[in-house]
């Protein structure tokens, strides 16, 4: 698989797996699903680490060596905000990749696709290298790539919900007409979840609320990661098509004796 | 996860993806994807080996120091030609372990309840380790148990079918009320389904026709391996519930210059 | 739609309904749901009746003129108590007509295959007209029409759930199969799960929960009454296939003025 | 029923099924659906009608006392080509109602949010009664409502697919959110999905294909007809939880004779 790459931008990946930082009991249990999740790019909110003190705790537990860290503008309500959030990133010293969420309504934290476009398009001009977090739209996902996002990221369900694939039509419709990679961002809870966004040819997932809130983080990141590769080896192996009719495993032409 | 073992009857294995060995190509491609699964388990259907032919080429494409070979009555219509199939197995020098199959419609192959009960009971008897394939129906599984089933292997989808788990009731009531180890048979299309079956407790999968057809067996194998230790290790690592509101990953209180 | 009659044993029914009398907060407001629903065949728990007392509220609230009142054996727990609620409900007056259920676990109450076939089997010898209540269970139910029974009653899901039909690929094939009537019992909690059984081809539905602890159980029973009309005229009408692709409703060449 | 009425700006209708009238094989057949479906309104797309000329066969099988006739947007790629359609429309005499569609991608007919909503700001100062055909878009509906869109139109799957709700999780939010009526539209392919529809409070649903392509159209229409009231009454009546364990409908407190 080592030639199998997942390029975003003018980076080249090898794992296909971004993590999330939010919600983990804390930077150590975070630090070490880090490294078992075996990601090449973790998104941190903005509001939470403070940029011009370098020895913060939380990116001190990140080897940003080997890591891309991709702030994102969680908790902007409009595009105003979220520029502005950008703005600061970069001015701290921030590569100017930014992940971009604009979510006006705190009780589903769903996208805002005006906003977001907006803001995309504000961003994309100064420069930034743009992640947009966007609704299963495949409409949408068009007009993102087409001012020259980086990558779409529709969601699987809503933020946190842990509930999977609830958006597969549209999905399946964004991964068949897309040119930039498409991660599936949100709601994935299981890894079988992950394997089956890859299946779909997703290009990459991004998960964050199914491996901070577990019993052993560390552990359900190891897990995630191998779904992850389950499903993309999954998909670049050939499924196979889903039949109505049975088809035996063991041919049937009699028994033995007969 | 080494202390992690799937103990069926007496033997103990680490590897919990059992594989079917019907519809490959050829021989060599099928001895590949065993080695890629790293499964430890491997069923074949009595009819399709000449089991007075040590030579045969099957048997002698499979390493039978490692990996327990597993006959099966495949194509059995009634009790009657099971228990035939399963004693000839056993007089031609075959371990006492049977997967019992007894499938009376050739269109769907769907197990037959009367029959297959009727058949475990009598090879239980004769000494047997039965391994029952069945609709995923909870009172039938306790009765099999309770006669001396070795496992229960319900199904999730009709053979060959590839749709996955259909059945996800019934699976869920069978894996809380077993006491033997539930094996999720048939129509596990993708290696997210093979995930899913082991997220939702059970203890061990059996593929065949997924990495039969795939274009590359060998891949596809390898991918179901790593599906099935991810499914393993996130359902040991502790799945987070499935929530109806957002739950945002991200803190929000407050953009950071307020 | 007057010539579309549902036809059980020699008797034949408008309404493809069945309403159980189960769950209901008095007898009046089951006496309601009953007209409401427009059924001709209400099921009774044996137990529930005192049969020998032709004043019993509960009877005396059913107009069994046009209504055919059919005991079932809940509460059963294997074959010979089943067997014995039925006879007994013969010799008290009842009708020859059983719905048999045999459910040996009060958590989920599923049917017991082995059991609910031993008595069927006894019932038919007998003489009564039965009619059993069985997982979705293709094979179970080709051996039960092969003895006589009325009907098969395949679960949608477990009694009392309102989850629906989550057995829709074993239904399929049932209903492909049967030469009987099949009657969706169980696990129907809105109309539209009674209409989509309807759709997929079943000849009835058999509804309780759903109706009795509805807030206005008359009028929840009005709206199945319509949904199992809806989905028997949309079944009879012939519904289009599903598609990946869109398909334009309006003609799209070219707007008007080019 | 008859006090239960849908509001849409300041009409009020009693039907709840509006109704499409593309890929009829002909005005006859589309005036009994119309008929049959006791629809108050249809919608008929712009560029099929030429409306200068007022004895089109087409709009004199639609009965306009009754019926309001609500012309769309068909085939437009962008908000320019609607709002010029609108426009056009109104002139030769329409109402000032319009159902948007605007639809750059002729292979799924998916909606454009941005061209929609810049559309639906234009026509809306302009005087016209705007109802927005839009994707399961929580955010994008509050837009939508806060310019004065008269409706929002979510679908529930792509047009002409007759999948049904594959947007459940949005939809639901959408619903709960709303302050104008939702009008579940497209995708809606058997009467249980309309049903379906209802039953989680949507205010109403449009239908077409699924009509119009049926063996039989003014009896599809008749059972979808009725899958709208069962659903909307279902709905009123107070639908039951769903539950993970049975529930016996029976009372299992011993057997009669113990």
């Amino acid at each position: 698989m080592s030639t199998d790459q997942l390029i975003i931008a003018d980076r080249s990946f090898t794992s296909r797996l971004l993590m999330g930082t939010g919600k983990f009991a804390n930077n150590q249990l975070m630090a070490e699903a880090i490294r078992a999740s075996e990601t090449e790019v973790v998104t941190v909110a903005l509001r939470r680490v403070d940029l011009d003190a370098p020895q913060d705790d939380m990116l001190a537990a990140i080897d940003t060596e080997r890591i891309l860290l991709l702030p994102n503008t969680a908790g902007a309500r409009d595009a105003e905000e979220a520029v502005r959030l950008a703005r600061y990133a970069r001015m701290a010293g921030c590569p100017s990749w930014v992940k971009l969420e604009v979510t006006p309504d705190p009780r589903y934290l769903l996208p805002d696709p005006l906003e977001t476009y907006k803001a995309a398009q504000i961003l994309i001009k100064e420069g930034f290298t743009v992640l947009p977090y966007i609704n299963a739209d495949p409409v949408l996902c068009k007009h993102l790539e087409e001012i020259g996002c980086a990558t779409v990221m529709p969601l699987g369900s809503p933020i946190g919900s842990n509930k999977g694939i609830k958006t597969r039509e549209n999905l399946r419709i964004i991964i068949e007409q897309s040119h930039v990679p498409v991660v599936v961002d949100a709601g994935l809870g299981a890894p079988s979840h992950a394997a089956e966004a890859m299946e779909m040819g997703a290009d990459a997932v991004l998960v964050n609320t199914a491996i901070a809130i577990a019993s052993d983080p560390a552990a359900m990141a190891r897990a995630f990661a191998k779904a992850v590769q389950a499903g993309r080896e999954g998909y670049l192996a050939g499924l196979g098509p889903q039949s109505s009719l049975a088809s035996a495993s063991s041919p049937l032409k009699g028994l033995m004796w007969e």
